[in-house]
């Protein structure tokens, strides 16, 4: 319903931050600017790994909630499609042209499961995960009220502790009922292990994944063993997609972060003890902010707070400056510690977001920027889609 | 642009998660959901408290971003119009109807100012706070080149410790300014000491206070020895109302949270020591939420996590229920013990969110129920409109 897609019909400051071709000291703030060339650098990175390593890279929408985004994925970095995390999401890629759609979650509601089967009518490949035998029943039916098909992982709780099977019976026992049931094809294991992906030493990670990694292959090898082949064992995420596409189990990543970065996952090492975010990957991904006060003379006052980011993952940190230091976030607000008396009102700053999920979960626009003007301006098309 | 007033036009589901008249058991979940009967109960009891001490009530807007709420708050909580703390915050209140809007904030950008300096052709009362007297002169060309009249209150710095000035001759400096320009009223003192709201202790908060109230009264005082009188002297919150009301200096109260309230508020206590959400203020608003699995004898996942909340204040209070604990929060997924494994899938919970007011910044739609049925389904008007 919000027509997010007709620039012209938008008031820059009322309602959008920026338009193409204005500089981008006139942006709005605060806004999300995305760096163009880091974020395509970053894209064709992981576009090539996986492709050197003979993965499929199923990129997570729930990370940019962006079909914009998404496509420049497919584009210039191999992406055969996206995952995300609920049907309204689902819902936005499958609308905005996505051809292979995984929910790589649950769908239990009644009104969402005959959502989910009403999305095959778009013409996607959607795929949906399942962690209780009674939802098999219950996505069959769904698919049989639409006359659709929906494609089934079996996922595996490997340590991220929410969703997912423990069991490589309770696998087994899944997988055969979905091969059984009408309207449904298994297709294979979603295995993410999440709680690892933020841990700092690159050996901490492998310890974890290396665990997980037998778990999925248990469960793979009974499978087969029980005449069930898997299409896709997908998984993997910035802080671990090595260890799964040298696994020999896993094909398939589903990546997200690596594209923006943001500052809990730039702190995380890499195996010769760097971190992510001085070699890996790029920061992509900015709350552009302004001074909107500088009332103390060792204190500015810009205006990102609360209701421009999530802090669930840390404050963010300031890009490309160490003389000045966002130290305290409240609503509006973001206090910076100015001892040397270095910043002006007005003046505009790069932050670096703790966690970048949430925060782009904020922001209705991306601003994106090349050599200092904006190049383009996308909707976070499924902002807000969590239901 | 966006047209949230039809109804009509959304679908249950992809783009709204309820409709008048729905039982509240089908709301598509995660979603924001007011009980209407505590909400009205809320803005009665603080409209009779304010009118009761002579208060005039200025509700602070950008808790809940909300025009419907902002008018309930005037309709029958006897509320003269709104605060609000962005420029884009008050276009959308003024647009709705509001007649008198403060922005209690800085407002320095070129472009921000201009917006500001067209408001009133909307026919609304429009006030700017000012904590450096280069604003006077900004804020003077800007209402020129637009023909129209704002109203400044000179910020202090009463503890909160971000905007506002910290001595009288810097108030008294920039009033004159304020008085001798063109196209502005001098009319008051704004005075929030935010830093206080949240400590536990009654005692420990009038400390505070008491330092503030001195702080106001002797800028106040130093201002009419001047020659200058202050219309409005302005500040209070859900925390402190009482100390505002009684202290003789101030004549206006800015709370927002009272109407909602939040976990993090509903832990601080009142000169009785007892928690202000069990007695003054009731809980109004939650985010509905439903268990999406249970593969784990004693866990629940729900599908609340930091897309449908912030976590900055804490995580989520289970409403109503001792026997089952929100204890994680992830992207998408909240993790809930269930010990006794009294949940089943579907099953739906009201959680009071740890701060209110973020929170809602992340949906674009309030719910609002009552007897278990859906009444009105209301645009949350100024989500992320933060610059």
């Amino acid at each position: 319903m919000k027509d997010m897609t007709n620039l012209d019909a938008y008031d820059v400051g009322y309602d959008i931050p920026a338009k193409p071709g204005m500089d981008e000291a006139d942006i709005q703030t605060p806004a999300l600017v995305l760096d163009l060339d880091a974020l395509e650098r970053n894209i064709r990175k992981m576009g090539d790994y996986a492709k050197a390593h003979g993965m499929r890279h199923r990129v997570h929408g729930k990370m940019h909630k962006s079909v914009d985004v998404a496509k420049l994925q497919q584009d210039i970095g191999g992406a055969v499609g996206v995952c995300c995390q609920k049907v309204s999401e689902a819902e936005v890629f499958a609308r905005g042209g996505i051809k292979d759609v995984l929910v790589s979650n649950q769908v239990r509601d009644p009104a969402k499961l005959d959502r989910l089967a009403r999305l095959p009518e778009l013409g996607a490949r959607i795929i949906v995960c399942v962690d209780d035998i009674d939802n098999v029943a219950e996505l069959s039916a769904a698919t049989q009220r639409h006359g659709t098909r929906i494609e089934c992982l079996v996922e595996i709780d490997c340590g991220a502790g929410r969703c997912g099977v423990t069991t490589t019976e309770a696998v087994v026992e899944i997988a055969r009922a979905i091969v059984a049931a009408d309207g449904l094809r298994f297709t294979g294991i979603q295995a993410y292990q999440g709680a690892m992906q933020h841990m700092d030493s690159y050996e901490d990670r492998k310890a974890k994944l290396d665990i997980a990694i037998a778990q999925v292959k248990d469960a793979v090898d009974a499978l087969k063993a029980a005449g069930i082949e898997c299409e896709l064992v997908s998984g993997g995420g910035t802080g671990s997609y090595y260890f799964e596409s040298n696994s020999g189990v896993y094909n398939e990543l589903q990546c997200g972060s690596y594209a923006f970065m943001d500052a809990d996952y730039g702190r995380i090492l890499d195996k010769d003890g760097n971190r992510i975010d001085r070699g890996e990957w790029e920061n992509a991904f900015f709350i552009l902010t302004s001074v909107m006060s500088h009332a103390k003379a060792d204190k500015a006052i810009v205006d990102a707070g609360l209701k421009a980011q999530s802090v669930d993952s840390g404050l963010p940190v300031i890009f490309g400056r160490d003389d000045v230091e966002y130290v305290k976030c409240s609503d509006e607000h973001g206090v910076v510690m100015d001892p040397h008396g270095v910043l002006k009102v007005n003046d505009k700053l790069r932050l670096v977001p703790g966690h970048c999920d949430p925060t782009a979960n904020v922001h209705d626009w991306y601003v994106g920027v090349r050599g200092g003007k904006v190049e383009c301006v996308w909707p976070v098309s499924a902002r807000g889609r969590a239901y």
